[in-house]
């Protein structure tokens, strides 16, 4: 729906002549991770060399440096900033010099006791170049005390919320998820090489194989000696963000070990059981309905269809000259097909509901183009908390599910019906034991005490709206 | 697939303040019909202004230009050569000065008789400033012996072949279709103005009601007065592209009075008719295959699923550095859902098979996500023969029909079964009378005596390879 | 002074390996001839390949296709408008096709007869694609009746006014220049191969050897065949533009046979011999001023010093994104240098006075900085009159000698005393027969009939400013 | 020459609305310090916005940002590369957060003990994000334990080596000279404000009045409160770089309280005097041997005239595609004037030889441009030595003074006579004790003890060249 943002994507790879290419390539599978920027950082073994600029990787990175820099360890990064404002400063991957020389890190997640260990550094003399929370960790490392003595188990010790990195010095690449895993991290095997994906659907893209996932408090190193996996934690509760297989992740991914497309199309068998309605065609919003249509399709007996074209041109530029611009943008992005829902009692599945503005919209669309009875599916429970863990939904007065009911949002809507599945609907859907998965969008049952950790990390680190206006129009 | 070129969409829009903004966006909407350049020609009933670029509309015009230029009436175009070669001289609308002062002019399809009537131009002194032929047309306009005569139908009655036009003077805005029909164009109402368009899904997008189709041998000229409607040719055989409906408009329009995506669903149930075969998935390669795909699902009672996923950040980059990267991304956007084929009897809809190649390298993937058996069904029949109205296919010997059985070419594809429709399974699915429709493609039953009217076309006026490439690189 | 604009510069380059990149870098030696648009055709012996763009050469052209184009004969054009409007499709070479295959022309000056000749071809059934009168030369060489006939001394006869032109064929480089030789055209030679430039100092910069000027009325032409000289008119009276000698040629190039650094040191020798003045110091507004300062300095026996300091960095953008950035711009061109002035009596010498503006804003700069005295020495008349033979003065209305006698002028730069050299002055400094030359921007007299020529050109033709500023801002 | 490079200008407002507009155009006339980077950083009181990017000013900063920031304090700087490779991470000013907020600090000038301190930090836990000496001064500044007990006159005593800086905080701008005062710094007020900036002719392009010098070991804040001033150093010597004099600042520029214009007048009649020769004609090397050409001329009593005609668009280009282009725009930009020296005996002016080559081929012009005599002087000694405080010669390898003697270069240069200035005869122009100065370039009397305060700096922070190559063509 374009208002909830995940914040990152991570790619490596180790051990192929042309890895920063394969980076390259990689990036494009995990684009939808995060628009904002993207960068890459490869080692020849001695150096390490960083390239990242603003917008889609089309736009931020020069495709020529791929001839150029045959360095056989990269590390790719795209991002969405939940945290710390859009800027080039805050593009990563971050590379940095310190005591043990250079190192790149790049950050899928937002730690949530990053204010805290950010005002401990600063009252120590620290000073800090970005407004990333991805900052602290490199302070972390950089930090004697802490990084003699205990090594980089020691410094993830310290940190809070959710973490998965790829860290690259001349002579590792390494992997690590925080101790709950909260964010997914994938390691596969390309020929006599390691390959590092937030998603598998990166590994299919270079020809790699899916070996396993990065375990919860797992640290994976690559380097000449192979592969060596430590793990830094004994906390053993999982928080696996659900959200990744609800909305953000690529159906053809395998996350957390669940395929995400069998996933979608069992919440919308599950939406079948729970609020069946009798009519002619089942259609999806695209892309985001497609999956969780086609489960409800096959589970309800009612034929699915193609309710809206989407205009593959639209959408794509990262910056538009005018805010009004982009509004009509998303107007031009999905066009209904009268011949599907003409007279016809219609099933709508899409997978959420932010502001409530755009559905409206595309709902009129629909009753415009001669829908007899509009009957919406949600393929999740109405999400009213925020998330402290990396994914960056409105503020919560601008969530419709914060503040109507859901026959108030219905009749918003203008539809027959409306009907979210229940999080025990949705929970069900997994493979896994519920209690692994964080659900606190939808329940407000934070799995760490983010009362404790945080400290009004978003107003100090806010990012003035002016100043946002402004970077759309000028460099 | 890629191989496949049409060459134009027109659209015009007279009588809205926000003209040249509506034919911006309303361009988005046939940006498929051709990527290679685009242009906006517009009046404020003295002079024309026109811009136009390179590349996808949003490359090509600077969208500041709808704040600047308020003209009521506007003309666009977006194009891909199919004759003359891919240059800025090339872009349209084409505007040039003759002796009744400024005419702008966007042509869709391709004149038989181009270079006959350009040499005549030429050999009485004429100069030619680009090699589309569309500037023949305006050569004939300006020339007062037709002209002052028998004005546009005169000048009209000379051009062989297909072409649908737009004109744009300061007085008045132009539709006109050639005799045949071989190009759609609708009119559609918005306001009290009036609007073009080559795709009803064009009218959609910026608001504006269909009216009819601009008819075979029609001139509709929109002026002060109003609409005037007036017929140039007594020729009574219609000659619509049966492509179009099969391959190149989108789902969301209507043309020729058919609803695109209803006629593939019909290809699709009739395929299951004339190819049945016993399966436990129906798939597509998006997005062509999707409409069919659903038509045979629902005919045959096998359940549709997403076979493919497309990566939509892929393929709208419209000059890539290094041709080896063109092929790197077309394998970029498309990954095979392993857990829709793996172990399953796959039936996959395709629209075409051109080289064979990309199918062959598709349904590889589909081999290697595990799919048990592959049975690919294509909605329509193996096109053979080259199209001389403004299709541009490949060159007739890479063309995989016109070299292999569809034995050696289901051997070359390495599956289990293929199958494409029928021409007259194909025919039957339109709610008109076939006689109506060109399909010499498949057929090579041209409508018109092609051969008396042209004259080693492709040979006089190919672009040289080693400048398109050189075009690739520099500007 | 920025408001008087020549229009163009030609280069063409026969027989090197190189001859496009040579063509590349000569042209920028006649960039100060036009800032508007540049442009390079070049032949293989078979096909004619164009590549023109806006502004500046560094940004019209990329560099990068002087690898690509390994084309032996070239010509090239740096254009600013005079008579068209500024766009890309006005840019130089003009490239067309007609009945003998392809021909590029560069050309350099101003018909007086475009307007007439135009209407009559398009009264003929001709079409124009630019608003440049350069399209009505190639129209006339694309006619048989004239070309077939009498070939291309029957088509430049049918010319008047100035031009000085390079043709391109596949098998020709030919250069023109009118019967008056209104604008320079210098033959030279470099190798084995031969070389055509504005300007000498062009020669020097590839290397090549001055061999003698294109003689007015003469036509050159090289091929495989060697050099051939024709002439094509018995016109004898000669009109070489006085102004390129006191203004627009660069000091290094000679002109007409004429050192343009040596002429423009008489012409300040001159000023003193006809206005004397007691003074400190003599100063020059560079670049403009910098000759007839040191010559005015030597006659005068005062020493010349620097008085104001350029930045080098100004001034070379092309399009400022606001017009007031323009502005700002200018001032920040030239900085006086107190230490020179602070106390003295300075004589301070211009090239010319146009509106008085930027004079009086400069010379206002020299009292600040503590001149006690201010004697402007202007090195040529006042000019009062239009030329209709490609410069391009401000309006009449706005030149300050048509409207203020030289007393007021004075008074209006707030100066102790403002000299203009005398025409008898300035014809004096010539090495050849006064008459000539064209001096009739000057003193009005015309060499050819303009009267009876022109057509109300300007009106007709005139590009509308509302117009010109949107170039400014958008594509 | 284009083989020595000054590293940096400063130019800050204080108390203008359009103060970011001003600090725009103020490095327009600095812009000779600093071709690779430019940037502005300007709070409205609260928060510092900074804007910076690659190139020359028109290239890095997009100037519509002017309209937007209307914060009035600024502060700019345009950077060379001395120290720290160049790349947008070293691009001033750099903005950091510590733990009394933000500030952002711009540098002129070279630290010696920059390795040693940054090596310090690093082993207590720092980070280092760029490659620039300017970290360490923020890294000072943010130890509490130094910035706490003894403020920033404790922290600019802890820097060793050439420093002016600007520094701006949400509250404050402070201007600040290290305690020998190597590079310049001045002091200027504009309405109500004030204006910080390296040399005086940046003054006078906004309007400001020149008040005086920043005085070395002085800081200069200023704030609501008005100005103060305040003296951190007690060290007496001052050790002003006499090459600021001689070669890189504007003519315009007062620096150190003397005129660079009548300095380098000065430095000509001085050379007549140690060096006379019987000549016709004096010409310069543009532009910078021209002020001393004149001096000479005066002094000599033979005419000064133009030599080589400088062609202003070369050499504006930041990047250009190829490496070979670069050396084709060095030849463009001088061309001689062969009236001014055909036959005659020359005395060129040049402000420096570095590698030779150069001249070399320049000399060679004139001589094929027919000049009977060439007698070569130089308006300062030979330099033989590097510069540890911001001015980066070649590599002591490459000068040409430090491997041949004069004889040996004159043979080289191939002329009739070579003279360099003495070092007695260069600092007998200033209006000061000469013991003021820093020769060390000249002399290797070096004013502070490198050898302790540096350890192998270059060394350790080289840039790879691969890398510097890389950098051009890829982003």
């Amino acid at each position: 729906m374009g208002y909830i943002k995940e914040h990152c994507g991570l790619f490596g790879v180790y051990g192929c002549e042309d890895a920063v290419e394969k980076v390259y390539y990689g990036l494009y599978s995990l684009q939808h991770r995060g628009e904002e920027s993207a960068g890459i950082a490869s080692t020849d073994g001695k150096d390490i060399i960083c390239r990242k600029g603003m917008g889609l990787i089309s736009d931020a990175l020069d495709a020529r440096m791929l001839k150029f820099l045959k360095n056989p360890v990269a590390i790719g990064h795209v991002r969405y900033s939940t945290f710390g404002s859009s800027n080039i400063e805050n593009a990563q991957p971050m590379l940095v010099d310190y005591y043990r020389g250079k190192v790149a890190i790049a950050h899928n997640g937002q730690l949530t006791n990053a204010k805290k260990l950010r005002d401990e550094f600063e009252g120590n003399g620290s000073i800090f170049h970005t407004t990333s929370d991805t900052e602290v960790i490199v302070h972390l490392m950089a930090k004697p005390s802490v990084s003699r003595q205990s090594g980089l188990p020691g410094v993830l010790n310290q940190l809070k919320g959710a973490f998965s990195l790829l860290i690259l010095t001349p002579n590792e690449m390494i992997g690590v998820r925080d101790p709950y895993g909260f964010r997914p991290l994938s390691l596969g095997k390309l020929n006599n090489g390691y390959v590092f994906a937030s998603e598998t659907c990166a590994l299919d893209q270079i020809g790699a194989e899916y070996v396993r996932d990065v375990q919860p408090g797992e640290i994976v190193s690559i380097s000449k000696g192979g592969l060596r996996s430590e793990f830094y934690s004994n906390q053993k509760k999982h928080a696996f963000c659900i959200f990744e297989l609800v909305y953000f992740s690529r159906p053809d991914s395998s996350v957390y070990g669940e395929s995400v497309h069998l996933f979608r199309k069992k919440l919308g068998a599950k939406l079948t059981e729970e609020s069946p309605v009798d009519a002619d065609v089942v259609i999806s919003v695209p892309e985001g309905g497609n999956s969780a249509a086609i489960g409800y399709s096959h589970a309800a007996s009612i034929p699915f269809d193609r309710g809206f074209i989407r205009n593959h041109y639209v959408g794509r530029t990262f910056i538009l000259p005018q805010q009004d611009m982009r509004h009509r943008f998303v107007e031009l992005k999905l066009n209904p097909l009268k011949e599907t829902v003409a007279g016809k009692r219609v099933i709508v599945i899409d997978d959420s509901i932010v502001r409530g503005t755009t559905s409206k919209s595309r709902f009129g669309l629909l009753r415009k183009a001669g829908a007899k009875e509009i009957h919406a599916r949600i393929s999740c429970p109405p999400h009213r908390h925020p998330c402290y863990y990396g994914i960056d939904f409105q503020q919560k007065g601008e969530l419709i599910a914060a503040n109507k009911t859901v026959e108030e949002t219905r009749k918003f809507l203008n539809v027959e019906s409306l009907s979210y599945l229940s999080v025990e609907g949705m929970m069900s859907c997994t493979t896994q034991p519920r209690q692994n998965f964080c659900n606190a969008c939808f329940t407000s049952d934070y799995p760490t005490n983010v009362n404790e950790e945080m400290d009004n990390v978003t107003d100090s680190f806010s990012v003035d709206e002016a100043e946002r206006l402004s970077r759309c129009v000028i460099k």
